[in-house]
């Protein structure tokens, strides 16, 4: 249940940068559950799934402080971003991490590349409760109304219900108006991959580069239990993702392997 | 089963980039079952993740070929490394990805930041069967030679066993001798996090930079199942990593939430 007594404390940051129109709909959306913290990359950093800086020092930079939000850019990664956020930034750890909006979706396999996904997996690690948003349209001017009013209950629904530790929402939306939307549904992490084609060309010296360009296999087309399933059906999907990544159904098998006798 | 009819070949990556000692290690050690592709950073790429280059287009160079051992290197990230030798490279999916050996510890939660096992879960999404090895030492020069014996054996195991679809394995390898090293335990990632300190300091123009250093803390010490109690009682640990995030224990839960009736 929501604390009547303190108000709450919400950290924001992105993979698409400061200037993102994704940023701005999400800190306002927070800003009417309590003070609003952003904490933003300074470029764009998509792709940079949950990478760290760890060659170079980090700087950040207080942009504004007004009405109840507070707005940083860092000169890092999402992952620098709630990093520095926890352990520099703010006086006490937030009650919950947004990240997004992205600007296109982070479904299925997807997760592992995105910096939107890379910064609520970091806020899990530090034990934070976090949800990352995604819409699926990339466009920088995309209409997020629809999507407003989604992360709207679906906050209000975490601050309700509380997360297990350990573990964050992955929340994707359709490209949709509202009244196309057919409601939310929980979901598995669909199972797939990026079929990539380089696309190769060659500079003024004659040297080859290539351009990393893919389109997503859906290995499970069939399941009707998939983020994947519920996005083409116009339903806003939610995958629980936690932070432990071992496979206990393999590691019982392990010990059949007698390793030790096989040098 | 080894197939005797063709010889198998390897690809081999790394974060350290294609100078390091330990992919030198790794590519000799993965020679003695069959042809070496290796493909590696141009580049160091420590605390890369998952990372991808999707604003500059990739580079790749061949730097030779002799000895069933090829050597490419790539001017992006681990996981551009394993993309391109997939997708581009090499004319069928090799019977193995291996990646490292990396010069320090990747076990417990460090799995979120490390480009080797970054490399080695991109394989597994890829279907290609994938194992990321670790030292448990930064040095540049590190003593490799127990590793390789350890190394060895696994890599042999996982080819007469097979790993599940969607499986790799994590293996931290202690800094020790051949004689102090105790065996090997199959584990599960160890809960814990790095409490950062961001290290203040001034820039001759009179603005602060950050440099971000830390220290891991184990949140669950008393565990005698995890990745961490091994490697400090000189064990080598293997954990079995899957590419699924959901956590279906949360699944479960999450109906009771109601969210449609909760607008």
């Amino acid at each position: 249940m929501l604390n009547k007594g303190k108000e709450k404390m919400f950290l924001v940051t992105n993979d698409d940068g400061i200037e993102a129109k994704g940023l701005k709909e999400l800190a306002d959306v927070m800003r009417s559950f309590g003070k609003v913290v952003v904490v933003a990359p300074a470029e764009p950093q998509s792709g940079m799934s949950h990478a760290i800086t760890v060659k170079l020092p980090l700087r950040i930079r207080k942009i504004s402080e007004k009405d109840g939000v507070a707005l940083y850019k860092c000169y890092g990664t999402p992952v620098d971003c709630v990093k520095i956020a926890c352990n520099h930034l703010l006086p006490e750890k937030p009650d919950l991490l947004v990240s997004g909006i992205n600007h296109g979706s982070n479904s299925s396999t997807s997760v592992f590349y995105s910096g939107t996904m890379g910064a609520a997996l970091e806020g899990s690690i530090n034990e934070v409760p976090s949800i990352g948003f995604s819409l699926l349209n990339l466009d920088h001017d995309a209409d997020f109304s629809a999507a407003r009013i989604y992360i709207q209950r679906i906050v209000r629904a975490v601050l309700d219900n509380g997360l297990p530790k350990s573990v964050c929402l992955n929340v994707n939306i359709p490209d949709a108006r509202e009244d196309e939307i057919k409601g939310i549904k929980f979901c598995r992490q669909n199972r797939g991959y990026w079929c990539e084609e380089f696309d190769q060309r060659t500079d003024p010296h004659g040297r080859n580069y290539y351009w990393l360009t893919g389109s997503f296999h859906n290995s499970e087309p069939d399941a009707v239990d998939t983020d994947e399933w519920a996005l083409a059906r116009n339903y806003v999907s939610i995958v629980p993702l936690h932070i432990d990544l071992t496979s206990y159904e393999t590691l019982r098998k392990l010990d059949s392997w007698k390793l030790e006798n096989n040098p």
